[in-house]
């Protein structure tokens, strides 16, 4: 199934399971609440997307901790999970995603390396993050991203 | 000049100035952001985006008036000229665009029709908002709006 397809079929799944749906997203920049938008139909599961790029805005809009930030780094599990639970707490979401990142090509270093990414779901009973290591460049690095959080969202629409 | 050409000289032509940009955006669900930061060196220009899709989230994360959307819908000038101004305030930044409009396929009316759009921009000396109307489906109105958004921060990237 290509990429429009699921995204479709997850939108009908969360309608149909009446849920809806918040991302706050740092490194892919706008790019998932993007594609889900793309979809006729997204208003009724996605309420608001937030595009955390700064360290700042993270702090302001996402009421992410700056002790977190100064101690994991803002690419980091911490900072995804909060991200996560604080987007599906300031949307009354049932579902929030929160995910950081280094699109790269600058930024990486070796503990943190270009194409690391943490992806956090949050649900009224559970925040996970993941974390993963893409080896692409900064457009691909989001649509890799992508694929892995409709993967989660498939079975959190259910 | 293709887009990614237009995108890379934008940012460029930002960081030169010293200038910084915050995205609200309604219908364009993401795009406009997504965009922008797909080019290298983004971060130091693009501070934040907020994908206002619903009316709620207009309303709590980018102060716009209740009493606004009652009156005039928010699909209107008013609305964008709040989401470009308060953009701008809320993130700090030299310039601010907000934009709201009908995506569609549905959600028209004889008197706002699909593929109705509001861009607004605000700079600390003044907000203004331009209307359109672009004939074309879903994803190719992103992209319409998204010529027209890079065709006046061409101008205030200088």
């Amino acid at each position: 199934m290509n990429e429009l397809e699921r995204l479709k079929n997850i939108i009908k799944s969360f309608s149909v399971s009446n849920k809806t749906l918040a991302v706050a997203e740092s490194c892919t920049g706008g790019y998932i609440s993007h594609m889900i938008t793309n979809i006729s139909g997204a208003s009724n599961v996605f309420d608001m997307g937030i595009v955390c790029y700064s360290n700042q805005s993270k702090i302001q809009l996402l009421n992410v901790e700056a002790e977190s930030i100064e101690s994991y780094g803002s690419v980091s599990k911490e900072v995804a999970k909060q991200l996560a639970f604080n987007i599906r707490n300031i949307s009354h979401t049932d579902i929030g995603v929160g995910i950081t990142g280094i699109a790269g090509p600058t930024g990486g270093t070796k503990q943190k390396p270009v194409g690391l990414v943490y992806i956090g779901f949050s649900t009224n009973e559970k925040t996970d993050v993941y974390k993963y290591e893409f080896k692409a460049d900064r457009i691909s690095f989001k649509k890799l991203v992508l694929e892995k959080v409709l993967d989660y969202l498939v079975e959190l629409g259910k």
